[in-house]
């Protein structure tokens, strides 16, 4: 690594390390949205819903201070390759992490349009997506914080059984509008909440592919998909 | 800007010129994937999408590109304050352009799902929307050349006409499934379709208001949402 400018190792580690942080807290953050939003759907809870709208705002600015300090870090320190790298790297994860807590925070928004819906059967596996895509994020970011490629292609393996669940609820959603047509309304706000966890699982993906490229310098193998010819557009 | 290593202005600006040219020809690419992913969803034509499919390889490949010029750049020329930040930012819309690309290539796979399905009136939206979502992009993009602010605006003042037509679609797609439940099928990749279409609306704004940032140091005042309470969440 650089020391051009008479900065010592260590404190370049240092600021690397209070980078790691900031998109560790970020992930934190998203991961806890994700969850809260689904609560807040299941429970109808509308004020709760609302936080986590104003708590995606947080997650934009630890984005934005992310950016600040990987910008003051290169200025200041001229990183060499690899730890150029690594700052792009956590660039780009914080990147992937705003897109997570936009989806959060949508799925939030849709609480108060479904509050006064009748219960639709497809909902109750929703929840149970929602922690398989929870879990997703968490062994993505966690792969990422320990640099592991073997955990990173672990967090791959299980986005297909979060495809399978996308899959499962798109049919059954579909099923559900066909013969309760006065319910269209609510399944398709369930089907893009869907939807909207299918894409987190996606990003969790894209993290740990990142993860692993940066600790191996190859490319994860191609993996197959897991969405049938039905649901797999999107 | 800097020329530690002994390379002129002329070089560096060189540089940044290529990166720029690379932005704008992903971007053009992401606009012309987006105009006939929508020819190939209204003429119902397979090959044409899966070219669509097949093209949003190269849209990847550049955005590699920019990523590995982007870290050269930086480590060869060691650029200070304002060039890091011209550098961030072609990484940053590059970043975006992709995600237009990918909801492009989600559109052109929908096209396969659509062939059997027999014609949706609301479907007659879709070009009038893709035609004013591909203008946006486009602004954005040209914009983004010129670093021209008030053009920048009006790009995000643009945005609004595209939630009109989403929310319009959106209506008009529940209304026909309610009154068709047997189209519910074609219906609902339709509106996922017009989802998408929203979608890309708002990245152009994104670039839009970087365009602003960067060539004012200002945020953009925040605009009011064009979309109602029915169809805002997402």
């Amino acid at each position: 690594m650089a020391t051009t400018n008479g900065h010592t190792v260590k404190a370049f580690d240092e600021d690397l390390g209070q980078l790691r942080g900031l998109v560790a807290e970020m992930g934190g953050r998203a991961e806890a949205a994700i969850s809260g939003a689904m609560q807040a759907l299941v429970r109808r809870d509308l004020d709760a819903a609302a936080m986590i709208v104003e708590e995606d705002r947080k997650i934009d600015t630890i984005e934005t201070e992310i950016e600040r300090q990987a910008l003051r870090l290169i200025a200041l320190r001229a990183p060499m390759a690899d730890d150029l790298r690594e700052i792009l790297a956590a660039l780009k994860i914080s990147g992937v992490v705003e897109r997570m807590g936009d989806y959060a925070k949508n799925i939030a928004k849709r609480v108060p349009v479904l509050e006064g819906a009748k219960a639709i059967e497809p909902l109750s596996i929703l929840p149970a997506m929602s922690r398989a895509v929870s879990d997703m994020v968490k062994a993505s970011l966690d792969a990422y914080a320990a640099r592991d490629p073997q955990a990173a292609i672990l967090v791959c393996e299980s986005d297909k059984a979060v495809d399978d669940f996308y899959n499962s609820l798109f049919r059954a959603l579909l099923t559900h509008m066909m013969e309760n047509p006065h319910t269209i309304t609510a399944a398709t706000h369930l089907l893009f909440i869907a939807k909207n966890l299918e894409r987190i699982g996606d990003h969790a993906t894209n993290i740990a592919e990142m993860v692993y490229f940066a600790a191996t310098g190859h490319q994860m193998a191609e993996r197959p998909r897991g969405l049938d010819s039905l649901a797999r557009a999107i």
